[in-house]
């Protein structure tokens, strides 16, 4: 659209562009310089090739708002829109480079807790939520194959309503627990058969996303995160082969290499630790994790 | 800095954001799906270019839910925020392209009020509030050089304490009037010589310009915003030669041709139109406006 715009004009603009970075020329610090001159010159190219119309700038402005306005201590709007637009995501890809055949990462999202209890290995996360009972097991290893005894492991799920225990504000816990892999690098515990469920879409990106034609559904999943001295903490998920919303997660956390097969199983078959479900289905699924080598990251004292 | 990017980096992050593009391919409103991944392709391009730090990007998610909160009936932060990084500057500019001889627009700022009183030709806009009694005379005239007779042109202006009436929040008006261009398309009426004045900076955007050696001040300056049918509003401002905040204004405003000669003059001269100011001195300024073709656009109905 630019081809349109007279010298003169197009002057005028990359002018207005150069005294806005020129502004910033003086900070202190240089991160911080480097951050907003970049951001200064995305905005605003943003602006110029869109031809961005004021009515259009008053409705951003008005979205904005109204963005800030839906957030408080339970709810984080701006979240939920650097989720939607896939921001979220794309800072995640940018902080846990491709390391050989690491596992790869995705969004921590709302709902992680520091203070989940802890179980031991074989142990359940349900937590008395209603839900199919699903075996999960696996190995924490090194790029270079050796296990990795003591790693910790943090897992969280929706229950089968589709909300996390901390969405109900009533201080209940369910679908969360931390455990450590044992002196041969594996663990095992029993969770619940993840549910899909819609991020909060009652606020401006719930709008956002059907004004789009978008569906607030997120594919089914179980979140992990697992660390070890010495490797860069992972955070991901493990979603399930043949969910219908693999290809359109709508924050973009799906990769492929974390789409695992989960079997199901009739009450009939022994469980893999004789556990009696009392005449339930149950599910199983392999998950082994690949840790790079790196820094432990503190995400629960990030999000503090 | 992407030069040290893995190639099989690189290649999931460009997957990652043309899975979001995709999202928003079946977005109805096509001007909405070019804006959308307009935006999302410089988020994500700023996201990879500075390696966003996960810090940062909570940084960032907590300076916005600041703005957020700090933003209510009386104060708009998030305005301040794009007014600061040249955003409703830009976005001034491409919707007020080079026309000719055109006068230049700029920032409209928030302290526009869509029912200033009326004044007659040569009438005072002060409401008596203290300062300098400044003449201010001109001709509205097209880009061909014909003048526009009953032109409407509302001014508006901060007192000498740099403050505008409407931040008071108390109802009081001074500072600002509507008047018409008369029948040779030509102006005159009574301001105050312009003071300059901080934007608001006792919210996040204060503690961004702090955090980067930046003045909140503001060029001093007196606004006009001047229509007819038939031709673009034109939302500007004129500045004094000679401010030495001309070249530092926080928002960007200035603009060289919109910077004049105002003449101070002693008690003793008299008035252009025979005014006894009782032992004042006063200033003098012509501002001649030339409008471009276009529409009219009604800014207090876009601001309301
Ligand atoms: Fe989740
Ligand atoms: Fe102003």
């Amino acid at each position: 659209m630019t081809s349109q715009i007279s010298p003169e004009q197009s002057a005028r603009e990359e002018e207005l562009l150069a005294r806005v970075l020129g502004s910033f020329e003086h900070t202190p610090d240089e991160r911080l310089r480097y951050l907003l001159q970049e951001l200064v010159t995305h905005l605003h190219t943003f602006v110029r090739t869109v031809r961005l119309t004021e009515p259009e700038w008053n409705a951003a402005i008005e979205f904005l708002t109204r963005v800030g306005h839906m957030t408080n201590q339970h709810r984080q709007e701006f979240v939920l829109l650097s989720d939607v637009l896939g921001v979220s995501m794309q800072t995640v890809a940018v902080n846990n480079e491709a390391a050989g055949n690491a596992t790869e990462a995705t969004v921590l999202g709302p709902f992680f807790a520091q203070d989940a209890p802890h179980i031991e290995n074989g142990g359940d996360i349900s937590g008395g939520a209603p839900g199919e009972p699903a075996w999960v097991e696996g190995t924490v290893k090194s790029v270079g194959g050796a296990p990795i005894p003591g790693a910790r492991i943090e897992v969280w799920e929706a229950g089968e309503d589709g909300h996390y225990d901390v969405q109900h504000h009533d201080g209940r816990v369910y679908g969360r627990a931390r455990l450590f892999a044992d002196e041969n690098g594996e663990f095992r515990f029993w969770g619940l058969f993840p549910t899909p469920y819609p991020i909060p879409d009652d606020g401006p990106v719930g709008d956002l996303l059907q004004a789009t034609g978008r569906s607030p559904y997120r594919a089914a999943h179980l979140h992990f995160m697992v660390s070890a001295p010495g490797y860069r903490t992972l955070v991901t998920h493990i979603f399930v082969r043949g969910d219908e919303l693999l290809d359109k997660d709508s924050v973009f956390g799906v990769k492929d290499s974390l789409v695992h097969d989960w079997s199901h199983h009739s009450a009939a078959e022994p469980t893999p630790d004789g556990r009696d479900l009392r005449g339930r289905r149950w599910a199983r699924v392999r998950f082994d994790v690949v840790l790079a080598p790196g820094q432990s990251v503190d995400y629960g004292a990030l999000m503090a």
